[in-house]
């Protein structure tokens, strides 16, 4: 059956396993200091336009958002984000075991937006009771969003002047950033996300490798003995080429683009083809995931031919679901899609 | 430059890097939900004899190790380990990390004996300040310990003979287990560990994966929401398929054992080698790690020529240092070596 | 200057002063073990009509919170309660310290309503995606609310009976307990408390102690070793007599319930006053606290001659502010202000 | 009968008492913002000659230890300490539930001595692996130890330097402060303490306060937001007066030193008792705690007549026991154990 439950389904792109062959049998140093680690920081540094920057290579999702966010915490603080930010609702509470608030701001088609940032803050010094409250240290963002949106590089600088105003680091969530990058409406490139932002991660799993996301501090702001920090928060692999060989293929010759431009020209026929047939979209997202708003005995009738996610009731006749594509979605796919609807 | 720095320099087994290429484009689920989580399951069900066994495959020893020992232990309990053990020493304090004191008890060749088990169970039970102490929660020992020692059936037994009478689980770390199960001096079979133990993990990183340790709870005794409490830790795959197909592979027609027993073949060689040579050994080790000692002026000769890794002082002038063979350590490698030395 | 501030600008009740002084020389054992401890608990007991209720005596409101609700989670719970609960916005994130999330629902009054919570359970595990989510795993409500209001008997009684269905446990907050069971809109006994709710505390801190909280376990139901789970968590008091000697003399002779009532009189009165003044009131409190909107030069006007506490801005030129009268409120006070006024 | 069973069996000095009388009715703010705070703040500043030392007062030693050792350390970092420390083994991993480890070093006579220390440290750098290890984040000591010993201004110089050395702070626990700055053998005054130490404890709760220590942050390094660290740990007392009254009166006309001393005259009372009843010490305590070895019938014997302590077991004949003095601590009955000996 055809599937666009979600983008990891399926494994990674072919040249990262002929990689894997290719290196298998060279003796390699461990946790992150073998040579391809330092060739694919090279290439990352490159793609931001950003030569000091500090690049480390973590697993997965959750992880990168724990370590980084209880990293660069204070005691003290607790971290901004918007209220259907993944950090806050899919993660099992992986911030909070860190000892630390989520300080939610309502979502703005799943955004944050300057003003509310703005207010927030300027709120929080207002207030007599602050130093019995969570203090604000950062602000996490997701680009895309979690429902598929974008940040403009106009409201990118202003989150940013915000966060430098009051001091704290603005991080950015990139599980799916290429395909945020590569959308038709998008006017951010990395070297802006690299400027605005003080540390945001270039997501691998949803991007064509098996595993794998790539931190970026760009602003000599690493925070003190993170290898360690990584270390005793489980997150340090040992074969570290698992994967710097994964990040230095996608950032050869703009592999990473690439497939990334190729799961949004996917979307855009996906978008199309619904369109056509009338669906209702819940919002309207440029990137690579769709959220459409299905009748539940239609919602029914599809579920038999072709695989989509639930993401939540509408209303009592209604469910919104997700059709997501991917790198590796085919355009056979989507006129078997086609087809169905 | 030849290389025993450690078990984990080399890539995958070959076969594994096939199943990824064969699998690659299949659609499947993920989080460990995919068909190939299950037959590998199910393979290592029937490799433990133990039919009802739990099982769950994460990324790393530390994480696994911190993911088990805090899902198991009260909030009140701490976790006795030998004061030699990995998640004492080795692993920036990922145990604490999650609340939880690590009580240590003097190592005998990296062991923990049962008498001093007994001894400080008894004895915590006696102490009439005891409810201001940290409870014994759950013992964790290392299979083959950290320094390339073994445990003996009776041994392991009568380990959890006390354990189940103070009822607190007997966790065996299994980094390197394919190693000890294969040494010549070796008495136990994963059926006896799984007998024996409560919980206990099979380490694929050091024996021939790219990744991934096989976390099996051998006594219908999974923590509740385990699945959660590894997500909430951040050790929930997405790509659930690159820890299955491995270990898939690796339960294959005994593949685990194969490889396992040629690092031990190697692991002989070498030390007959070093014998013959009149090198000085630190313990006797029968498994796949060697604690030699070595003047400072010959180690500093032998490091221009061949890898090792530096393990501690022994006095002034000498050293100890670990030569490793595993999986993939060739026949070729031991004769360089011993032109070498 | 006269202060209606705050409930805990005043020492102790006289009485309790006394007791120090008696048993001043007597040597007692520690850690709440003493004679005194023993014979409050009884009297606690007794009031709340539950001979087997497990009773532990604390220091403050936030330790108490914190210790009680770290111990009934499990590790992948959290804890619910209206967003304006103290726990969720002014105890400084010392629940998250503990490694849990708050799950708050929009307050209604300062309340949970039945509805909203049984709406929330059940849809938390309709959804699809619940084990990647924080359990909801206890309620806690504050009696009176943070906005002085109350729960009716009917409403603490579906708030039980919902929590019982879930299985999770029902903790009632109750720092201003005696203010809430002596107003004369309550319909609640404690009693009525013990019997609906798994845990409470009855607050001595505000309601003529020095300091000090009453724990009560009411359905035999205290966590294991919660003696040490109060000492890991810095709670534990060395002098014990401290806390025991203060709530054994609040208990004897309705001394806890007579204070309070003097407490309500003098709210009664303020009410009165401010009612007749032409004051407008935020929300109707039955209970100590009365919150006032006032224009903002009439605020700094009122500020030379009588303290109160700033509560938050109402709009551009009216802020909310709270009185709160006490056990040592006197009818001489409320005259001044009648005066002032 | 009799108690020297510890030095928190009787209550507070009367003149404590009689402040708290004198002030009750008294309005006064919270949180340690009162005037007796100021004041009390001011008067241990004097006898400190630290007139910049910033102050707190927090109510017990565990909880004391955990916020001061929690607030100072960075995430990868642990705290020194002896084996024999009371954070080690009596505060039921409350350290480790703040997610740090203990570095401990073999005690010697209760103490940490500067060669071991510098040797512990030098070492720790010179590990290869140090970056896979907790970092030695802090020095902690007790002053009285543990068994009653106490450091030289010698040592304490020393270790002070090596402390600077390697940029970690030294924190002396001072629960038993008066004790030791009164003995016969000290030669270390408050104002060394707060020259050598970072941050320090003046303990109430063993030196004639209800409850109470007074933490002394003597380098202008108090942690940042430090009133927020105190409430997020549950450990701000909502009447400060509480805590202020007391130290106010204890460092109002020498009264800390006087009751101090008193208690060591009564020790070495003891002492000479014990020693012509030819009672065999354990080791050689200068201050208000002396052990004992004690046949273990003797011990029974005397446990009918006069409390003491049971410390731990000598051999299978023998029981280390300990004799405590304190603040209230009378000649009568020195005299009645002269009797009963």
């Amino acid at each position: 059956m055809i599937s666009f439950e979600n983008d990891y389904t399926t494994g990674a792109h072919p040249k990262i396993l002929q990689r894997f062959i290719d290196s298998n049998f060279e003796s390699l140093s461990g946790y992150g200091t073998d040579s391809y680690s330092k060739q694919a920081r090279n290439k990352i540094k490159l793609a931001c336009a950003c030569p000091n920057a500090d690049i480390y290579f973590l697993v997965g999702g959750t992880q990168t958002n724990t370590v980084i966010i209880s990293s660069l915490l204070e005691n003290y603080e607790g971290v901004i984000t918007a209220n259907t930010g993944h950090i806050q609702v899919h993660e099992a509470g992986a911030i909070e075991r860190t000892g630390h608030k989520i300080l939610t701001l309502p979502e703005q088609n799943g955004k944050i937006l300057p003003e509310q940032l703005e207010q927030y803050l300027s709120s929080f010094y207002q207030d007599n009771n602050h130093e019995h409250m969570v203090f604000p240290g950062m602000v996490s963002i997701s680009y895309p969003t979690e429902y598929g949106t974008l940040y403009s590089k106009k409201e990118l600088e202003q989150l940013s002047q915000i966060c430098h105003f009051y001091q704290i680091p603005l991080y950015l969530d990139g599980a799916r950033l290429g395909y945020g990058l590569m959308s038709r409406e998008a006017d951010l490139t990395l070297p802006d996300i690299a400027q605005f932002c003080d540390v945001f991660y270039i997501g691998g799993t949803k991007v064509g490798a098996l595993c794998g996301e790539a931190v970026v501090f760009s602003k000599n702001n690493t925070p003190k003995h993170f290898f360690t920090q990584i270390k005793r928060q489980g997150a340090l692999l040992a074969k570290g080429r698992l994967l710097s060989l994964q990040f230095d293929t996608l950032f050869t010759d703009n592999l990473y683009y690439q497939i990334s431009k190729h799961a949004i020209d996917m979307a855009e026929e996906l978008k199309k083809c619904l369109k056509e047939k009338q669906y209702s979209f819940y919002l309207e997202s440029p990137t690579n995931q769709q959220f459409i708003i299905l009748e539940n005995a239609e919602m029914e009738r599809l579920k038999k031919q072709v695989r989509f996610s639930f993401w939540e009731k509408f209303d009592a006749n209604h469910t919104i679901v997700r059709f997501a594509t991917s790198w590796s979605t085919t355009k056979e796919e989507i006129e078997q899609l086609k087809e169905i609807l």
